[in-house]
């Protein structure tokens, strides 16, 4: 290859076999794709090691994709339970699945992973570095963190968050703004902590070359996490969050300089009214790299229920720009997702992305809806199932019900609107009481 | 009483007791209840017969309200299982029912009702025409419909929907203007095939001002039905949409110069970003009337899940300035709700309407929020369960987890976030692996 990263080639003027799936999956000119890569407005995670994947692009003019959170931990460390949730998330066409393992043989879990998964994978490195060394936090040291992304680098991992933008100088203006749940990121908040126990810079940031040099030497797309992503909606948009973010954008440009591929991590909880304007900023700071958002949840009320709090901003983010939508389950703030949550968290992120890909523009986002309404409009049972999002649960529903016409649904029996217009504009009778 | 319905007191200057109540529960001055009535910007749907009501307001400045449609109909006639509904909608704090029943008795469901029924109580007559005559569609004389209306206003309904835009001329600019699904709302469908069997007129545009008569004896509120609702997204703001719409702004000028309380439905299935604009354009073209949405649904390709693309479109549409949102269930396209997909929906929508209040700056909304977060910044789960949406939920899901520590969840684990950061600003160790 005379190429080292998707961006390199790109630049190059070279189109690769990743460009060239990825335009024919968006049904675009692979032309295109290159030069949105080149300009690290499209990444394409996709690690040289990771023979099994079905590369995917992710940002501008793209179809937005989502992502499903699993993983070994201490509370739960059933690899069985997770291979099923990866599985599932496989079957159910997610693009992307992160592995925030963070207790034990992680590895074994993350090998199988990669070899079964035609979605990419994304880790959390710093997760990973308590079990990888079995060290305390603060016992860590700054280039072993390094080291671990060297290693699922070599595992075939193509994308990390690195929380790089924890530095110093955003730690002294979180210091100086108080917030009601100061700081939620987990990764964040391992930064933070132990630059306080170590008294030193964030050794992401410190070594942040070195870490470049780790990306481009596999291809690792780097996913710049945000500490200070807002974990209430009183907490968003704030001087912490907003200046974490103008770091992310410098150190987006250093990494393209080197050639690896960025993406940007986005919030959190958030007021419905300012994601539009999270959203610009976030393209305006960070030069177009594509936005990857953990929600927004638009109110904090709601535990049991954040996928619904995260589709309703999800749905606005990806509408205003947004490439990458992170699932949120209904166990968000409550337990580690079990199968079902895995289900309805996919399910819940599948209607954002299409939503928002609909308002963006999309191409073809709109012609599955039109489908519908046209099997809609012929009340074509079979081809409504068939165009359905969850074509199981859209046909366990209707079978539960009693009809009393077998073209119509019991929501309206033989009120059935388009069965009334239907007859009506043929210009036969509508008889509804009696056949 | 020296006025008639609550527009006319609030004409004369005059507050009355449900203005009282509202503004009790708004925490808003009563002065500003009373202009909001009298300008028509607000409606409290409260029908004189109705005694057990608990009034409300929809409409510019208040919070969300959400309404639960249920009743009985030829597909499921089970009084019992349509009361259940009624007191899990009551439980729910819903602020509003509409009984659908379209079948049978329906008086003996409507009076047990208006009896325990707390919320406000909408209809839609015509439903109820067929099996109230025993009459199929076009045998039913124009005067009819309006006598459904008199024996509903009579037995206390607090607000009535009224496909009285769907005219002569609307009908003429839909046929010219040809849909993928043509008309979907019920009631609507029902209009435009007596209109086209009886080659007449809409007889509540015929007779409107009988119609407003009926209305003013009884405090009905007019639901103005959007008979070109869209039923796909490819319909979506279209001619007949909004030829309907302007139609309906002539007809709420002529309900308030009578002192008709008014609200205006709307749409449907919408893409994400013409929702906004066509919030602007009811409140621009029905000269401000509170504006009551079903959905709207921002994809057609969930059938299952239409509480979240609902969820979507009612949360944009409150932060727009809708009043009030229809709640959708998971059952919508499929079969009518059962008591699990009610308690969905009242969920889902009041997420939407709440996000939305918060979005849009009702007084209080966001104290809410702010009590959740600080009691999840103080990890306390006690204080959390009380302040969810559904404490019930919240509960069996977090019950449900092995926990390695009894303050964090599994989640994370030690690895919270919240535990780190306390920790660390107290200047302690963070230990995670051991204790």
């Amino acid at each position: 290859m005379n190429y080292t990263t998707q961006m390199d080639a790109a630049k190059k003027g070279i189109i690769t076999k990743e460009m060239m799936i990825v335009a024919e999956k968006e049904g675009i000119p692979a032309e295109i794709i290159r030069e949105g890569v080149a300009k690290g407005r499209i990444a394409i995670p996709a690690n040289k090691n990771h023979t099994s994947i079905s590369p995917e692009g992710i940002g501008e003019g793209l179809r937005t994709k989502i992502n499903v959170n699993l993983g070994v931990s201490k509370d739960c460390n059933d690899i069985d339970l997770e291979l099923r949730k990866v599985q599932m998330a496989l079957d159910m066409k997610a693009e992307a699945i992160m592995d925030l393992s963070n207790y034990g043989k992680t590895h074994v879990f993350r090998e199988r992973l990669v070899e079964m998964s035609t979605a990419m994978i994304g880790t959390v490195p710093v997760y990973d570095a308590l079990g990888f060394y079995d060290k305390e936090l603060k016992d860590i040291k700054a280039k072993e963190f390094l080291d671990v992304v060297d290693k699922h680098g070599r595992d075939g991992v193509d994308f990390v968050t690195i929380h790089a933008g924890m530095n110093r100088s955003t730690s002294e203006t979180f210091l100086k703004n108080p917030r009601l749940m100061n700081i939620v990121s987990r990764g964040g908040s391992l930064m933070f902590a132990w630059m306080r126990l170590n008294n030193s810079e964030n050794p992401f940031y410190e070594y942040y070359d070195e870490l470049l040099d780790i990306c481009a030497k596999y291809d690792i797309t780097l996913s710049l996490g945000d500490a200070c992503r807002p974990g209430a909606i009183a907490d968003s948009t704030d001087p912490s969050q907003i200046k974490e973010l103008i770091e992310l954008g410098e150190l987006t440009k250093r990494a393209w300089a080197k050639n690896v591929q960025v993406m940007i991590e986005g919030p959190g909880h958030m007021a419905l009214n300012e994601i539009e304007a999270n959203v610009i900023l976030e393209k305006k700071l960070c030069h177009g790299a594509p936005f990857y958002v953990l929600g927004p949840l638009v109110t904090d009320v709601a535990p049991g229920y954040d996928h619904i709090t995260g589709a309703i901003g999800g749905a606005i983010a990806a509408s205003a720009g947004a490439d990458f939508l992170c699932y949120v389950t209904p166990a968000e703030h409550l337990r580690l997702p079990d199968e079902q949550d895995v289900r309805e968290g996919i399910i819940a992120s599948k209607i954002a992305a299409h939503a928002g890909d609909i308002s963006k523009g999309v191409k073809g986002a709109r012609a599955w809806d039109n489908q519908m309404s046209h099997a809609r409009q012929a009340l074509d049972w079979p081809k409504m199932y068939e165009l359905a999002l969850d074509p199981d649960k859209a046909k366990a529903y209707r079978k539960d019900a009693v009809l009393e016409d077998e073209k119509t649904c019991s929501m309206c029996g033989k009120m059935c609107a388009v069965r009334t217009m239907q007859k009506v504009l043929n210009g036969e009778d509508v008889n509804i009481l009696r056949q």
